[in-house]
């Protein structure tokens, strides 16, 4: 089914069908699909999805259209969407609309609710209760196992997951109980018998993508959350913990290249928007660029005298920038999946030094060779070789280091990587390479 | 529980609380705890783990020591481990032995196993067959719900995960029923009237991260894999799809700095190992900046006449590689996650044709305004404007460009990033700037 047969439908009014055929359809794949429509379409297209699918597959729509079609709902809509919406999707929904417009919707939806919701807004933005959804399954360690199938057979399909229930005493959480263990387990086992009181959590203060990091880490399917005096008050799923995963890293792989992070698409960005994620960085890296331009001016004496001198410029300057973003990207990656810590500093350093030397003296060696053969200029390709190897260890110093402080200070290290790791390692290395052409050539 | 603690356990023969102590332990933590120990510690301390748990500890553990540890295994202990472990997991540790020991191992399992493994190893590495397991509950469609949830008790500990049975009639798969329909639904209902029909699938030959990817769009926690005929053949499960994930991520970051891609981890790779992974791009990037080199040289009339032209190259050539490899990162990472498409193509030329603009607009009344005040050279201001401004368009446009190409080649997006953009961003702009120039200053 693809739009066109989707609006054919429509417009021959053959609804039936219509219905029929988008029932047929996976929430996600459904979501997809209505994207491509005109917002007209979309708000009569959707009062035909069954009730119990729209609050799935409106979670799964983007921003505008959810706001387009939040704009063409009657009241008593809104209200029965929400209520059917789990708390943490209802929730990303909330957090980008001005607070009178989500004031208005809360109004529409149940009090349990509305205090739920209520209650998420107000996590910081990027920590790991923002993320949790309030709709688990809690027993008491007194229940037994079929006492809790009951329960999970009465409440269950309300629940974000079914997979791992809560064992809570007093609202202080005891233990898990899988689904597995309540499936293979007699009826009249009591839970306290079969929980497993050593487990994984996290607190709602936690940073979104450290809990990420947890479910990669053991691959759990959800993590429950606990406030600072240990009550649960929610549980984080295995695919919102995909989704942080994902934007965490795109968030890294983009500053790691000079651009400002944005939540937005790069589609959905606005041509106005782009430029303005991208020109602070820019500025700061010409302008600090320039700081080479003027040490340059200053050997003004050794160029003219052997304009060739210029000519390896560019090619100092970029084997520089690419040993330093190699070491850096190394360092920035290995601490965002958690394989390097501070502890490592001095091995680090040790075999970055080793690796620049050997990678050094392997590029010193192919181009001293070429500038000799090309030239005939002995001293010139000893100039050029040395000034590689010195640049080389320099940039890869600097590219090692700096990441790592930045992670020690609480700085985000992925702004430590190629670009600004460039613009410090070109000035060293064309002060390296006209101190040594000075010297050699006696300048 | 610390390594010194675990020693002194070890050392004053406290067998007891030793076991005791390690029975405690979330098998991931203990197998990040005993990769402290050295090899004959481990050997000691591992036989000490329950039998059950042990399998899963040393699917924890790290290469290294997973060969450490089979080489201090008898063979009757070398079967009952790989018995033991999921297929996918016992496949892993084989893939990177030699065939010898390969056969060797295996003459230790069981007959079943044996095929199994034999079966996986055949896939290609980088496919979905390669991660799947075939520990999954299959079920026909006249089973009761209460038959299913027997066998799910009989059978269910050994299974990868319980939580999604698969409906199989003469091999084929008809669909999928989960743990949540069977445990909300009456024991006497038949498996056909609750299964889903419509599931995502994916086949053996099918890209891991393809695969890994459905994992991120559906928030499911098993897929089933088929083979060409339909059969089914196993399932991939969400934390082995996370897993990859993390691992073609860090491949792409690495790429896009010219490193060449490595299993290993960071520590772990040696520095030659290290200078392997790096010398390769380093060389071929660098011999490429000779060439901007080369045309440099024949502009040395021109600079030779006004010297302050060379020290513009530095920010031209930093500015020009900037903003190119802001534009191929958006879209390489825009490419990986599934959010850009080919059909995008035009739409993001235009794009970022008009972001250029106003990028180059801002940089050039930034610089050209310093460089008038500066040098009250009017001239040089503009000659650094306009270039500024060509430089931007064609730096943003072939760093959009390339990786798109690439794409739809069927090459990896990822190694038309930073440093190849920079590179040839490098020669465009200095030709742009010299030809400007001489233009200019009638040199």
């Amino acid at each position: 089914m693809k739009r066109n047969c989707l609006l054919k439908l429509l417009t021959e009014k053959r609804y039936l069908e219509l219905k029929e055929l988008m029932s047929e359809y996976n929430s996600v794949d459904l979501a997809d699909l209505l994207m491509e429509l005109e917002d007209q379409e979309l708000a009569m297209v959707f009062r035909m999805i069954d009730k119990d699918k729209a609050a799935e597959v409106f979670a799964y729509m983007d921003d505008d259209q959810q706001q387009a079609l939040l704009g063409s709902f009657t009241n008593q809509e809104v209200g029965h969407i929400l209520d059917a919406m789990y708390t943490d999707d209802a929730v990303d929904l909330l957090e980008d609309m001005p607070a009178n417009v989500v004031n208005r919707l809360l109004d529409q939806v149940s009090k349990d609710t509305r205090s739920d919701i209520n209650r998420l807004l107000k996590y910081p933005e990027d920590s790991a209760g923002s993320i949790m959804t309030v709709e688990y399954i809690d027993v008491t360690p007194q229940m037994t196992v079929q006492q809790v199938l009951d329960k999970i057979r009465r409440v269950g399909i309300h629940s974000e997951t079914v997979y791992t229930c809560y064992v809570v005493e007093k609202r202080k959480l005891k233990g898990i109980i899988t689904a597995e263990a309540l499936m293979t387990h007699d009826g009249d086992l009591l839970v306290e018998e079969l929980m497993e009181e050593k487990y994984v959590f996290i607190r709602t203060t936690d940073d979104r993508e450290e809990a990420a990091n947890l479910f990669r880490k053991y691959g759990l399917i959800a993590i429950p959350v606990v406030d600072q005096e240990g009550y649960i008050v929610g549980i984080v799923t295995f695919d919102d913990a995909m989704d942080v995963l994902t934007e965490e890293t795109t968030e890294d792989i983009h500053k790691m290249a000079a651009i400002s992070s944005s939540e937005d698409s790069y589609l959905k960005t606005s041509v106005f928007g782009h430029a303005r994620q991208r020109i602070m960085w820019l500025l700061i890296l010409m302008f600090s660029a320039t700081v080479t331009g003027a040490i340059i001016t200053k050997y003004e004496n050794a160029f003219t005298a052997i304009p060739l001198l210029v000519s390896f410029i560019p090619m100092l300057m970029d084997t520089g920038g690419n040993c330093g973003s190699q070491s850096s990207t190394l360092i920035i990656r290995g601490l965002a999946v958690d394989e390097l810590h501070f502890s490592d500093f001095f091995t680090i350093i040790w075999k970055e030094f080793r690796v620049a030397l050997v990678v050094g003296a392997a590029l010193a060696m192919a181009n001293g060779l070429r500038i000799y053969l090309v030239y005939r200029n002995f001293a010139m390709a000893m100039v050029i070789a040395t000034s590689l190897v010195v640049t080389i260890v320099i940039a890869k110093l600097v590219g090692c280091i700096l990441p790592i402080l930045a992670k020690q200070l609480h700085m985000d290290p992925a702004i430590m990587a190629s670009p600004l790791i460039t613009t410090i390692v070109d000035t060293c290395s064309i002060v390296i390479y006209f101190q040594i052409a000075t010297l050699v050539f006696h300048l």
